[in-house]
């Protein structure tokens, strides 16, 4: 499907940025950055094509996806040296990758005929691993486990995608809301803060303390 | 295999646990701690079944197995609220999940026909790696590393399993058995601080120091 | 290919010697280091294999390479408790098996009729990936996104790898001088600190600052 492809190679240019941003405040080299884009755009498909047993890898495939990944790092690559990027600019572009894949994810499980949770799950995974993938390469706690609602707004979309079509809900427009839906929840988290509710029984990551306490 | 299925679930639903209690302990949101507990539970498992090329994967295949680690890692998100729950317990789940998936892993590779090393590292990946994983991403140093006898209960437990049933020794026992032998070392391990001969070169992890000395 | 093979088994046994060295610097005990050792030398082949479909993997396939890897971990783990070895030592290791397993990467995924862009990557994937994960779980930043001519090495090889034999040059003449190049190219790198350029609007890793900054 057009839009899907659509969707999927927009995904990966945001991704692909994001990646190249992180990379940039790590003091990484041209290939470090390279590296950190192709996985960030590429990591959550590859994962989600290993689980489901599909072979080839979508980008061993069709070249494509991996040659618009690695341009799309160079360029950002090029860029930051003479823009300054804001942070905020890395947590956008996530939330717009997040969607792409998330959506893009639970449609190519549907269309292998996969049950509900797993079709979630593969949206999940495919929106949300390249970015861990990224965080833990630059040795971060990964986003997604210290902050605002974002595996939920993966979960809202996935679960909509899904359930839509269940119902039959024309499948262009279920995938182009799933992804805005997704956008609106990131962008609402990044703005105003939200966040699910965590343990409120510690203050700070104290790593050093529960390391200690054996 | 009845018996084989009830430990690997009961394998599932405490490391499941161990995932949300170190999770707690990072203070993750719901959703970071679904992913670890998940993580935990089922990442040894898939990275076997990925390695030995066994599709689909036994999660994918088997959607219990996926449901009771999530229900486990909500209840245990729920009951850490309201129980302090002391960091030992981690330690305890994990040597009970550590017992559970090794003996599940290494009778998988047997009945796969796998040669004896192969079948005693996957019933080892099978125990260790879902714990590694979910240490990785809590960005902490796994504690298989650092630590006692871990990987050397695995190690005996597994070569028994292998051992034992090379000598036609009845197959429900030579699991039962083998399980039983990992907990023990395990306890042990814990509860009187064992530990195999480690580098005395160094007397604490110095990680500033040797990334500096280039 | 018998060349072949001998570099893959070279490979391996200087991997796993870099991986064990690492895991002397760490304090790990014996399973630690045999896992490092393990997954250094046989990871990167390892994901290779994954992403290309290859089943069985090389080291269930062919016990030796698990065997030599296992061995060449356990050797170094003994050898380094009476001799002091300097953290220079792993950075050759490691450009020697980098060169190694680049190569051998490179050549299998011709050997299966791959076009260039996916050759060279699985050639750069199997090289670096081994010395990344060992990083990862050593918990470091993994030296190829902070340092010199790394992963440039690897590409220059595995371009060369390519490129001689789309022109008919003699295999295993290319298969030689490609890892002359890349050792050539990274000894260099090590000897006078060479670098691609970097972001240079930072001076220092600053982990903590970004994350603040939200």
């Amino acid at each position: 499907m057009e839009l899907l492809y659509g969707i999927e190679l927009f995904g990966i240019v945001v991704f692909a940025m994001a990646g190249a941003i992180e990379a940039s405040r790590c003091r990484f080299d041209l290939f470090g950055v390279l590296v950190l884009a192709f996985v960030s755009a590429l990591g959550g498909g590859t994962l989600r094509d290993l689980l489901l047993d599909v072979s080839p890898l979508a980008w061993i495939g069709d070249l494509t996806l991996a040659y618009v990944a690695l341009v799309a790092g160079v360029a950002t690559f090029v860029l930051i040296k003479f823009v300054r990027v804001p942070f905020r600019a890395l947590l956008y572009a996530d939330a717009i990758g997040l969607a792409a894949f998330t959506v893009s994810g639970t449609q190519a499980a549907i269309e292998l005929a996969m049950p509900g949770l797993i079709a979630v799950m593969m949206g999940m995974a495919s929106g949300i691993v390249g970015g861990i993938v990224r965080d833990i390469l630059a040795n971060e706690i990964p986003l997604i486990f210290r902050r605002d609602v974002y595996a939920t707004a993966a979960l809202v979309g996935a679960v909509w995608v899904y359930c839509s079509q269940l119902f039959n809900f024309h499948v262009e427009l279920s995938i182009l809301i799933g992804f805005g839906l997704i956008c609106v929840i990131r962008f609402a988290a990044i703005r105003w803060h939200l966040s699910l509710p965590a343990f409120m029984n510690t203050t700070s990551y104290r790593k050093e303390n529960h390391q200690g306490d054996l």
